[in-house]
């Protein structure tokens, strides 16, 4: 009846669920193959998945230094070398997994074909086309290398979990973000009438903007009420948003506190036990029978 | 008897509990009309709401769009025209309105015949009183325009709940906001003393301000203490502020997670009661004792 | 069996257990100013009450308002009128009130008394001591005066049970609090040693007030570490902070939407509804027996 | 069986249960001295327990003050001394310590007694490496001895809980903290691409902290997006930031509020038993009607 998650001390399948989809070959190589890639019940499937986890977390790690001037300026040329080496291992990774599933072309347009795909192409593009660098930003093609860190959410059932949650909960949240955007929109806009693009305030979207920024108490600085009027606008809608989640955790508190009580709490007239669960009929101490009157 | 909102996959019909204040007209062409507008059962009726609620946000976003110099200078007059259109709708939506219920003097008083009337109000006035740009700010213009927004209220029933769940703990609400109030008054008053206007603290409603938006943890930074005095009680507020969110969360979650122990729940192998508390030994449900190896 | 607090749609008597402590006079005039002063049962008690809660709210507002320099320069005598009536009210009301309680010693002592107290005192020491000014900043005047708000406090009943809740969970808090303590005192000196003086971070207490201003989210941006490891740091900070708050809040919500289940909502056989309590054994809905298997 | 820690209202004995990992030594003077420092029922070892709780405080306290450049200037010397008479009642402690445990070598390697050592480390290394100072900033020398402050931990058996209910749930945390990572790093990287370094996001890391500020709404403002997409984008995290606090908190009230009603509990006139759904007609405990007037 537990209602815990099923973890593993070791990663879980790639995604069985969605294997399911694509198709498990028979047998041959093919399943051979597929048992190391898609599962990881096997030591040999255990250290594939082990091997990959490392290299895309290491690969995204290179195009992060990459991005650092001076660290480019020293070791390009090495990282452009291990990119490639990365690169390859991808292609193989994205290839074999396209060869041992009995319907590729489901996996190639799933989530996670699309995000492998991704992985390798900019290191093609730039290689194919050297005229590239001049056309998209070198910045673009780091972050589409990015994108691989997407390939790590396959290897936790926690991630499926959260993923569901969410959209079973979808229209609260809907409802939750409308009912921001509505407040947001008003008072941000009243704020851009009484401060002006003079204080900052350039236009109605800058004045969301910075209502957003002031709502969800982040408060960057970049832009700041100068009025009287204008600082006791924002001062209603900091008291809004670091409300909305102060008041609810404080009513949720005094819930839970009192009714586990300061007094009235259910006492075994027996063995003087407290905390007793609420409806609880006898006493989880002693067994005897809890009286009614108390 | 289920406690679930009744939500749709469509719009919710238009505030139907204040219909009934307004009055459904019996029958004939204002019948009709009213079950188009008012709501969204029929297949008329749910495109009229759709296209409405497409209306609004597009009216708001052009509004948005308006207020932007660069795109006011390149499509200015554009955007005007596309003002006039939906000027144009929403003041057949109010005609329309008004003329098919059976109180439309109520309805032109109620919370969405204000707002309906603001939506379409500025547009004329600019119309006919083409020196009202000197008198109020073209901002306030935009400002009222920007209030159809809150049209969109009537749309989701979750908003009524959330209205109702404010009503209902509002004592709640304005016990824990004058606690609020009393503690910025006197530290912002304290910091107003130890830094003073040298330090950007020019007046204790300026002090207040400030303190407020450290106690809601935004921390714009357009003013900060630089005496030592003044840090320290920064820092108490900083942590009063965060800790009312901090401690409280804390408490509950000690209180959940130790009634519900850190291994699986005990079960009674009688009665299948769970819940129990670390270390229970009999069963609160049925009285019988715990064995020992659950 | 409810465990609400006992609002009153009137102000609470004026802390009616600390006036046992002060004792009630049996007869004469002065019981009968006692139950105008001390107490709100009577349309007179209630009438004081009201006034008396008016003026503590318009005397703070005019020390805040004569703390701006252009309201100052333009009103300041009109408010210093204004203050002597007030101070002359505050005054008449303490006499009042040492005057018809038994033990008139306990109450100057009780922190009313001291409140009341304050609130009156500069005033007349500015008028005695004219060279005051001189010696005490006007600020600190200011400050001693809006003093007069805690005054308010004894207005509402909650505010004895919020003083209750927290002495209840001191121990609790003092660790919470002990050991923030401890994190920015290590993770501030840290960061002083990494970034050090020429990036603002000029002592250890000015790096723990960064600390502190990082680790409870609020980031004034007066301090921002500019080196690499500073960064890495002040990113384990934020992530501390914030997810001191996010990590309960998430465990919390799983452990609830969970036992409300996502299918292993009970059900009744009969009827079908759901959302029973645990532990429940008849459907609340028909009236059935709840079947074990279910 | 109470799931209360057990507090008292003296400091728990040093760390009991590691004692019993380091050995109480049988008789003698040894154990005379064990029960003084290691335990705290006897009057002597309370006077010990409290009189090291305060030489921490102060002594961390001197180190704090004497990084400040004035104080430094002003009381170096002084404070110089005072170290010195810390140093030797740390190092008596430290020797005591090893000296009246039986297995000292594990308590050396321990984490207190790592802590020991190093809380008089540095003072000795600047005594016996006068050079040292220029190898060895004094800010490091001054980091050592500030982690003095972590033999505080021992004295608080809530920290040991705190430190096992961490450990419990060190698999959510990680989850959660996984997902936190994947999310700063994919936003971060597509600001980059978008602001770019002439706005301040220099590089992919430097963009990562920016987005670690935002998200957890900390907002430095060191760095701020300047372009429209950005502050688009940026708005999206502000809100995925708060959110990720706000949206569960909601979500749990709103749980516990309609379970509640917003009146009073309906009870069983049976069997007194509350908490039932609303508008329930059986009670859940005994399953008689509910009556129509509770």
């Amino acid at each position: 009846m537990s209602t815990e998650h099923r973890p593993g001390p070791y990663p879980e399948s790639y995604v069985s669920a969605e294997n399911l989809g694509f198709g498990q070959p028979a047998d041959g190589w093919r399943r051979r193959l597929y048992i190391i890639i898609f599962e990881s019940h096997t030591p040999a499937g255990l250290a594939f998945d082990v091997c990959l986890l490392l290299a895309i977390v290491a690969s995204v790690l290179v195009v992060m230094l990459d991005s650092v001037d001076s660290i480019h300026n020293a070791y390009g040329q090495r990282l452009h070398y291990v990119e490639w080496v990365f690169t390859a291992f991808f292609s193989f990774e994205y290839l074999a997994r396209l060869s041992c599933v009995q319907r590729p072309g489901r996996y190639a347009r799933s989530f996670f074909g699309v995000v492998d795909l991704l992985s390798v192409l900019p290191t093609y593009l730039a290689f194919f086309f050297p005229g590239l660098h001049s056309l998209v930003d070198i910045r673009m093609l780091r972050m589409l290398r990015i994108f691989r860190v997407l390939k790590l959410t396959a290897y936790l059932v926690e991630y499926r979990q959260l993923a569901q949650a969410l959209r079973a909960s979808r229209r609260k949240v809907m409802v939750f973000l409308s009912a921001v955007a509505i407040v947001v929109v008003l008072l941000g806009t009243v704020m851009y009438v009484i401060e002006g693009p003079g204080n900052g305030f350039s236009s109605i979207p800058v004045s969301v903007y910075w209502a957003i920024t002031t709502m969800t108490t982040v408060g960057f600085g970049d832009i700041t009420p100068h009025t009287d009027a204008g600082r006791a606008i924002a001062s209603v809608m900091m008291l809004l948003g670091w409300g909305t989640l102060a008041v609810p955790t404080g009513i949720v508190t005094a819930e839970i506190t009192t009714r586990r009580g300061d007094g009235t709490d259910v006492r075994c007239h027996a063995c003087a036990a407290t905390g007793h669960p609420r409806g609880a009929r006898f006493c989880y101490e002693c067994g005897v029978p809890l009286q009614a009157d108390q």
